[in-house]
């Protein structure tokens, strides 16, 4: 199996909800270091797992739609904790659907699964990982 | 699949007993910068995978046990060689047991497997993972 | 010269005023990794710059006033952008009367300069150096 | 599962063929840092995965095949677009022949699966992992 | 002394002309992550070093005069060794001029120093550091 | 001021004496990754700040006589408390000494200044600088 992973970054305010997150309940931010994973078990024509430039192009466009925000006041995270879990499994699914869309080229076809993680200190990090829906793959 | 990784270090003592290991025949030492990567299918009920504040002290206090320790002196490791993937496994067992016992909270049933990497040095590191006994997830 | 580092982190939350910070005008937010390093010519009788525990205890002290808040609202910073460099800065500063008082201890009288390094992402940090007024070494 | 992993490098010219390569298609040139991971179920009568030394003397005569060359002049490569994805499949090809012939020892018969990583810079690597041939394990 | 980093990084092929370079005579390559420091006494009235904005963008155009290509075509080298820390001059020198010119913006005239660094490998960097030209600063 | 800098590592046994230590005074270990840095003011006629080549096995060589090694039994360290500080002096003397013995080279008699960084764990390192005496620039 072949990977590709190309980094970016995003910064953010939010808050939590729960007894559980402590301090961490009161309005502060973060730094998410992005690592995007890309797939698939053979290249393509031109010796490529995806073009670099696309994924990190569509990556930049999926990070911008939070990039300097308050997530607590964006409409699709009402009544969520933004943890960093969850941001992982987020920008997941809007690559998944990227990726569906052409946005990385007719390539990115051969792609079976994405892995993204966020780094949010030098001490912690999260990630969610899966296969790509087979809509992808049409 | 979620994951969540907390990081934390050692440095102990020890020595080896074998001709392959030359040189680190001799009594010895290292910084081990520890990963603990807990995995999950499903976040819980605050968008977690684990209390990562839990986490991290239920892996400094594994880490406590052998933390500033010459590890030829302790019991449990009489006649074994403690390498960097011995201890990596070792590690593994005892947040498994600590997990079982409740020791990250009732989130953490929801655990489903484990990695620890121990970084040895800027050039090698060595990890044990592997599924959680369904015990730990009763 | 001799240096000791020690490194902790905070997360917060904050927004910029003027046209030069762009979308950083928005309330976003970001973790800084800091590396506090403490200096001098000569070691202390024990062998050391200064005692490492007391002077991480003093770090993670300075950065709780900060830690998970959101800038704006801290009335120190009223009508300032804290910038990265203007955080080192005041990072700096409030160790360097810590060190005055004794917080890291009496050995810590040795010490003639201090940097402070705040990394908000892999591509960018800023550093606040000088030396220790002659009232912390008196 | 055990895995142990050491580090590397190399530095290469080449050029690549193709539209999608943009100004990369003019001669240029790479570090690769290369982490070599080798994995199996169960350790060795030492308590290793491999003989860390044998490993990294294996690991470096593969990457000296390619070290300080212009790639375009390789004659296995001609016709290729030697990617960084193509690089870590050929590295992983020559280390399973390796471990195969012996050149890591009577234990690396008990390997089951190699991973080869090349960072290319701070922002992008790529990975190639397999299973080994059950020869290599006869 | 306040001083902002920012990195970027660029892809050469080269070759060295001396017994001493060994194998580096040949031609081949390399991968540079490059740190650039920027140094002032005081902060902006923005609270600022630099705007971080266009200190990226400079430095993004003075590498692009130098990434994808063969050092050993480019006029300005011809009868030099493109060493690393020759490169890092290079580096230093072409945006000093830039900030003389104004690329960084009228606050940048309050920049007395620079600090060019670049990572070969995970083993190995060099940099070049100097005062501003007092032109600089007019 | 150009500097150029080479990585390796060393792992040893070692314990302190003093109760500002704490769990320290027992006998543990550490890796430490060694980072020396060499200054001159301008290139030798390769383009050249050192031989890195030669400077790599000199700071190999001198690790040597550290590594794998408890350190509490070396003559040199009797009664001493082998600081991550204390040692990174002791490494510059040797080096310094190296240096002046002609072993990196003659090229090296143009190297003013050293710096020897010990990096004990993610969170802590410590560094010896000087000037080089002028005898070994002779």
């Amino acid at each position: 199996m072949y990977t590709v992973c190309v980094r970016d970054h995003l910064m953010i305010a939010h808050s939590f909800r729960g007894e559980v997150f402590g301090p961490a309940q009161r309005l502060h931010g973060a730094t998410y270091v992005v690592d995007l994973e890309l797939r698939r078990p053979e290249l393509d024509a031109d010796g490529l797992v995806v073009d670099i430039g696309l994924a990190g192009t569509a990556l930049a466009e999926v990070l911008s739609e939070l990039n300097y925000r308050n997530l607590d006041d964006l409409d699709g995270f009402s009544g969520k904790n933004t943890t960093t879990e969850f941001l992982a499994r987020v920008v997941f699914e809007r690559m998944s659907r990227g990726i569906a869309a052409g946005h990385l080229g007719e390539t990115a076809r051969g792609l079976t699964a994405l892995r993204v993680t966020l780094h949010e200190s030098h001490l912690a990090w999260a990630s969610y990982e899966g296969a790509l829906p087979t809509s992808a793959r049409a």
